[in-house]
């Protein structure tokens, strides 16, 4: 029998289906846990959802994603930091351990990397006495430098743990394969983090040839990186979080019927996370 | 008047000019120098195009590129550092300062990055009495993060620089924006690297979105490339070396006329490399 306590899958995994439907399914395979989106968390309602996944015993790695702070517009961004005091506490209302942190690139016009990435670190802490009183935990996920421009300034493991270093407590990292795989520092980096501040760690593979910048991921095992080389680092410094499977897959995985999605994620993943598998290493 | 003296364009921007086509189309508009690629080269006979290369007065930053070296079979890879003798020879023929190395990602079925990084070290201290004798730096090129498995796996400006120290004399940088603007160690790399270990600036500009993973950069000025800041810190390291324009771009520069795209690429890249602009900083 597979070990799944610690496995979760994040549910744009199976995009097609509604929060409810994710819950019902992960729990009937035996998936530990549940990532939430927040779109699909506002469509069933934080309350009636919260009950659901206390029902179904899924634990929750996180809630995705912040809102965007890519404007230059003190409204504008006033506006993004009271959305993201809202998504604080929805996190909390499902029992999400952080909301995951995805600023978004640079503002409309903008070309100037380092006033993105300052922005981002003065919401972070404006949002962190928040995020401390809800007890969610800011989750930084580096994000591939490929969406350096539009999606998140935050690009490397690195970048990520020296803003949690000064951001302090209430802090965390999100380390995901697929953005961090091809850095020479990741290993050092998820050294450096330890096991405390990884609060999720996301599976996913990087398909050659990849055919689309945004939404071609691969299935876990159908691409080239070398994930059982990354359980080895986080079993080394003890580990003990979760290890959840994301996967935004246009041109495949978001085609499929959820069953088989979730079927095959299990499969593909049950030896990476199981716990067996780990005390026989 | 512009000063071109220190502007190249990387013939793969003109993708469908020959190479005496792209001699005569850059000389004739006042462009400086050609970064010159291989199967142009040999199409073309590399005597002639060292003579009509001379005869035209452009100089030539780079070769392209040297040949791929991701392989764990020893006589592929002993193949492929002939191979890459040879092209070290015709870079020295034609007078090109470098021989841009582009290694190759993973070998087939590997998911080793450490092995194939290894591996990229061992070929280029092969060939490096090589390089020195033939007066032909190597020039490292760290490739963006999105090519790690299957083009290049030298990604980080910060990797190649450390490589280019243990290896020593005969090797330095191909320093591409497109590649390092998203990198928060890129200008920190630069000004570590100095000038004479910056052999080529290229020149390119990141599209939001990025329609293609590999064949849609942008013309300088059309994406959101900070470059004035870069010449910035170039000027700052006292770097007078060559600016080399270099597109890939099958969606629209490479279905335009060669002519178009140079007198473009002129307009936009004057501003920058103009040696008046610098005294004027």
């Amino acid at each position: 029998m597979d070990d799944l306590s610690r496995f979760a899958i994040n549910q744009i995994t199976t995009r097609n289906w509604t929060l409810p439907e994710a819950i019902e399914g992960y729990a009937r395979q035996g998936v530990g846990g549940i990532g939430v989106w927040v779109d699909y968390l506002d469509a069933t309602g934080v309350t009636e959802a919260a009950r659901q996944i206390r029902d179904a015993g899924l634990f929750v790695p996180s809630l995705c994603t912040s809102a965007w702070v890519n404007t230059d517009d003190v409204a504008a961004f006033d506006k993004a930091l009271d959305e993201n005091r809202r998504r604080l506490d929805a996190a909390a209302a499902i029992g999400a351990k952080c909301l995951v942190v995805v600023p978004g690139g640079l503002a409309a016009g903008e070309k100037d990397l380092v006033t993105a990435r300052n922005r981002v670190e003065d919401s972070l802490a404006a949002l962190l006495p928040d995020a401390r009183s809800a007890g969610v935990a800011l989750g930084l996920e580096p994000l591939h430098p490929m969406y350096a421009g539009d999606r998140s300034c935050l690009n490397t493991f690195a970048q990520c743990l020296e803003l949690c270093d000064r951001l302090g407590e209430g802090t965390g990292m999100v380390a995901d394969v697929y953005h961090c795989w091809w850095d020479p520092q990741f290993a050092e980096g998820l050294r450096k983090a330890g096991p405390e501040r990884i609060l999720s760690f996301h599976l996913c593979d990087w398909l050659v040839p990849t055919r689309d910048v945004y939404q071609d991921r691969g299935m876990v095992g159908d691409g080239v990186i070398d994930l059982s080389q990354y359980r080895r680092v986080l079993d080394e410094i003890g580990y003990d979080g979760p290890f959840e499977i994301e996967i935004f897959s246009k041109l495949d995985w978001w085609q499929r019927d959820g069953e088989e999605t979730v079927r095959i994620s299990i499969e593909r993943c049950a030896p990476l996370v199981n716990r067996r598998v780990q005390e026989n290493a």
